[in-house]
């Protein structure tokens, strides 16, 4: 998706998964479930709180990203700031009802136009941790 | 290591392999070799041969490295251009006889001061690649 206005991109991407919100919301805000989905974190679901995403180093990277918490809607909404890489964006989680289940929909948006490797890892990255959610989500009672 | 005037760092390593300078050099760039300690690759030891080295992509980095050989001295040095994240940097090794083996300096340069998260994942990686280049030089007849 492209926004011409601010020259930037974001990924979007949205999933139904067959659990009720609230289970889904503690999937999106408990530490130590993000950790098993996403990365090793010290998130706290409080508007303010800065957090780090923690992954494994790579060439060029040292597996940081600064995160903080931009908006908490239990079972509603959910989005944080995520800069990394000399590179600001923000993640947004929306959930909404839907048939035998909870959508997710997941933006990341803020990819700089000429930064085409960023934008393609956070697709790679996103489909992956949202693959790893729904079994998460299986294994939780 | 810092290079005030040019405002870069580099990451500096040494190794003494146990083996001749020939066996190493043929680590460094035989392309199902360098895939076994360094990353899947398409290079070929040729002055102004470009090629890719590529792992998994993570979050904002979709694991492309884009690289062209610069040098190549066979069983002395190597180097090659290595091009990721809008960064452009340079690698050299240098083979030299040591005691029992070759002394293989690696030189990683061309990281921006204010770009540390690049610094420390480099610092990161060629720990890992190193070690695992060893691995591959114990198990090469």
């Amino acid at each position: 998706m492209s926004n011409a206005a601010e020259g930037t991109r974001t990924v979007v991407m949205e999933r139904v998964f067959p659990h009720a919100p609230e289970k889904v919301w503690r999937a999106l805000t408990e530490s130590q479930l993000v950790a098993q989905w996403l990365m090793k974190n010290d998130f706290e679901p409080v508007v303010g709180r800065k957090f780090q995403l923690r992954s494994e180093p790579v060439p060029n990277w040292d597996g940081v990203i600064d995160c903080e918490v931009l908006v908490v809607e239990p079972a509603k909404r959910l989005s944080y700031s995520w800069s990394t890489m000399g590179m600001a964006s923000e993640v947004l989680f929306t959930l909404s009802p839907a048939d035998g289940g909870t959508r997710v929909r997941m933006e990341h948006s803020g990819f700089p136009q000429d930064n085409d490797a960023a934008y393609k890892g956070a697709t790679y990255g996103w489909q992956s941790f949202l693959g790893k959610l729904d079994t998460v989500l299986a294994g939780l009672k």
